[in-house]
């Protein structure tokens, strides 16, 4: 069972940036508990801020894996090409926020990808990753 | 540790209608199975279409229950007044939803209880309850 | 050949208000007129001004009745809750209102419920129910 | 007793067009059931696709008739001229639709001519025609 | 001289939520001392979470009484219905809200109710209730 | 000097339709009077309720005459082919109105070939023609 | 205790204009009726058509006075700079309207000054005024 | 027989600004030679770049002046308060523009004193002034 | 092989119009040139101002041709009753304009027959007529 | 080399109003700085709460002076009369913005004189004015 | 003649993704044909799913070929930085698309190319391509 | 004192594009003269048209540069992604536009990344960033 997690631009500084909300865990020491937590699926990270090697991503992997978790950061509200990437691949994406989007500006509150996703998760911090391989665990 | 999970306006139909769906299993049953599967919670279930009752209710159990799992069906879209009842009590409420909304219509697109609510989750089926209940978890 | 009318909020003053526009015969003896020249139809009739009350019984007849003729006044332009009703039952809905909508507010000029009722009648006053009483009997 | 039947842009196509919906019945045929079910009414029957042609008929007939029954097709959507032609002359003016309008793209859920027709019926197929008929003779 | 006092959704927990605000004096507290201070009149309170309650309540008394004070909570924002009640109605009614709506969300910043009322008042806390009272003074 | 008047749709009815108005002179007689005032220019009178055969008249003698006086009635507001045939010939087009349009529907406020036309005269009754003529004349 | 009351744009007009609502006493009349009532309170009345000079009166006093009382008639919709004189000053600020704003165009619902006066009271007449000072007297 | 001409912002400048469109002549030489034409009417000539002064203007001459010319260049799309000021007055007001409006940038294409004026004149240069006071002749 | 080319209003002036774009040939003298060019095919072409008649030829050859060639002219902005028209027949219609319609005001940017052509070409002057034949060339 | 800085609506209040902003040195202080650090320049300062007065001051200096640094306030937003000032006159125009008005309410996000400025400052407190001077000083 | 042919985001997938629509022929193949059928060109092939990477193509063919066909996919309708790229190089580009956008969801009826493209033609398959090769023919 | 000067998509082609506005200086040359005018400050300089890599140049820089001088090209008004970086980062950033962008079509008047900046400065041409590290110059 192979499950790819994405993020997408500016999470490269979780861990870094507002350390007073996820605490000084980086992204990659939140990946290590998921790996160990969930020993049965083979995890995989990946992290661009450029919109197109996140296609190229989605695409690398999008006919052969069982899931992909994907947090787009702000091309979640500006991207129809990730749109487009993730309805053209096989491999069912759910989307993740770590904050609760709907609680901030107006244009976070439309979301390109939400149609084509299999399903959305937003506002548990962190804990949003978790639940949507809990939520690929039923679906896998 | 107590839960209460709330449906709004036609989901006392679920497992009647759309039964190609969602399988011949009412909602009851599908409660009864949340209940084994987290022996460890209390939990409670409540379902209306009346708007106001659905206040009443979260006003009833909002400054003393642990969590509240909140599938509001149509009110999620023109309710202002469920809204105000969700920003008013103690107890996190997670917004649920069975199908994915962001691939209906647009009316659908816009939730009044999105942005008060802790979380929320759309588009899993009858599993997004669960999810649901996993976000407490670590929550409460 | 059973068929239901609903009349939704505020319609319960016909005859006692406005009685210059529709006299001050009121619903219920207009009521009694149609029954009178349809006897070949079993008539039922239904006012609430509560939008759940409406949906709970677009839904005890919704599987069973073979018509339903529904003025849900307000409700026409507020209420996605009883659209979801009226989708999810399987009798054939009308779509009826005594004033011409179109020319009244803005606000009255989308319906929530016109695109899942089988069609929409308007203007005609009272005669509007006839209409609609006469357009279920060449479905029935 | 005169009522003047009106079909706009395209309707001459009927009974040629989407035969599996309508049947293989033209209007020209069902326009003849018409005048046979209501016996004591003198029909006439009027169809052209330019709209100022539409106009000129409703001058024609709107200083004498009883009734004008009027399915503008897709003018309804686009016409003011229409409007204007129906609220300057006297005959009361019915507005039918074959489908439910408001089913289909959102550019025909706005009409023109409803604020200024007596009334307005869709959704009905042909049978719309009929009730605007039954709509007419409890005010002619 | 009979008025009555109205409020919508959420106001039943004025005096325990945000007591920082309003003091711990509950509205109960408050009616009396109107009650008090108005001795001349006779006041009746009423409260729901229901639309359709609110609507029943509107007619029971709007052809005998002599004045409502209305804070229709929420639903000033998304009730067509309520609005259509108070227009039937002979009784005159007074918009009435807590705090001054126009500095929060933009939803509230429109009123359904405010065109069929006599007048509005809002933003002055509970004070509001009694310059409706002044209001309604100069009238009845 | 040649000045040609045009009317658009539903303008053939003026001195028919609403006399109280504009008295029980038709535009006949107007233009007769218009000739007799100004007998220096050789005037022309069109009507035709046909959007087509507006154009085709403009185009006729958008390449010799001094002048066209329009008013468009409804086409004003939806022809975006009349603003195209104006901007295609040589002679200048005055757009008038006998009627204030900006006191009327929306709709009205929009033209679409006033920003085409030399200037616009809205409002002055019949007389808005002669405005039209006399502003030619420090034109031609 | 000093109150200012302040007219805007065409209020000098009170009393001359449209008599048959307000009766023949012009606003001066009003004011010393005010000012006897609430002997009190000092009172000063100031009008002007020119928006600046209301900002600039509203900056004479902001800072000593108990309260000002503003109808700033059509300003109240366009005003910008206005608002940004009252959340400038120290004193507490009342918009007022003698018409209910909301039963008339579209552009008189959305209010400038709204969000930065402590409230609003609008509908009720020359007796707006007095609600205003009735409010003020529960903060002064 | 009085006749006040008033020009609004900017309009001070005619005659020196864009010279090569309008001449060098001043509008007070156009002014003069307006004086010549209509020997008949006494004409007066007011300017001010200040929006209360123009509403000053209007309430001083609008109750005995037979007629007004206003350009009230941008104060045309912007001044709710001078539309107000003109339908307080009894005087008719004719509204006039040099340029097409409706030729230049949107926001110039609504105008809110169109509806409150008697008629609008636009796009014939500085004649349309004089088309107005021809306008007004057939009216006084 | 019959295809039709259709011109909608106002492009009986090309060659007329705007020679210097054009060069002096007019559309018939093209159309010669298409003629030859493609001596496989039999052409025709067809030109009227008036949308009615456009929607009458192309029911006419509709079910029989292999292909039509469309430039609606300005009707493509405002004529739902000629999409319509194309949707209803069999035969491919495919969308032209000479000019690139995106490059101009923003009401020929939307196009009511491209969702129901077969494809659009735009912006290629007169040789987008012929790309249009190459594109049925594939097709037929 | 004659430069005027222009302060419009409640920018009077400088150094009165938010001093904990921009301290206790009131805008005369600043000005006298700026004098001081560019003594090569005459500088003059005006300010007025009146919009058309701003509008006068710009006729005033607008064909002699070499430049304008503007902070129109809140007309920046509302005032088109202003725009037109600008665009009329020879002078180089400025806009300056002590706060970034982008942070702020949408209302602001407008500004009427951007299009018809040289170029526009906002956000750097009193140094918007330097930063304007220093941007005149590589164009006079 | 050198030729550039682009395709954006996604496009990378033609014959793998949706082969029921293409064939199993891949873009590669299809553009071997383009290469046979027009010898006398120069082709060259360029993909990527990055929007900068199109813009540095567009940078670096843009002053020396003859013309650059581009698919930009998504990008079509997100990118305006990339019709800066169009219009800042002198190539005559133009845009094809293989479905008919206009079809498809209503974000993808507005292209940020389309007015900056020599032209734009889409809905013919792979054909597009080939229709945009015979349109430079005529211009290069 | 370290300052990053960012050029974002197309700005790569200063100095070859449109020499006519700006010479024949390319940008390196002008940032040349930069270094010369300020030698007290260290400048650096980058340029891409992939707006992930401005986003990982601002993350490189933004903990540790005194600041950061932005023009973002097209970016400006379409990249959420952008504004992320800069609200995420410490170093105080300063966009600047060459043209005045207000003056140009309506999608650049709205800017993403405006409310996350320090300041903005537009239309000075190259000299805006001479301005920007003016205003850098007084934070520092």
């Amino acid at each position: 069972m192979n499950v790819l997690i994405i993020n997408g631009p500016n999470l490269n500084l979780l861990g870094i940036r507002e350390t007073s909300i996820y605490g000084e865990k980086s992204f990659t020491q939140y990946f290590e508990g998921i790996c160990k937590k969930y020993p049965q699926y083979h995890f995989e990270y990946f992290q661009s801020n450029i919109e197109g090697e996140l296609i190229d991503k989605i695409h690398e992997v999008g006919y052969s894996y069982d899931g992909i978790v994907l947090n787009a950061g702000a091309y979640t509200h500006t991207s129809l090409a990730l749109a487009d990437a993730i309805s053209a691949v096989k491999t069912p994406v759910i989307e993740v926020h770590i904050s609760n989007v709907f609680k901030r500006e107006k244009v976070r509150h439309h979301s390109f990808i939400a149609p084509v996703c299999m399903g959305s998760i937003s506002g548990f911090g962190l804990d949003s990753y978790r639940l949507a391989i809990e939520a690929l665990s039923s679906v896998i």
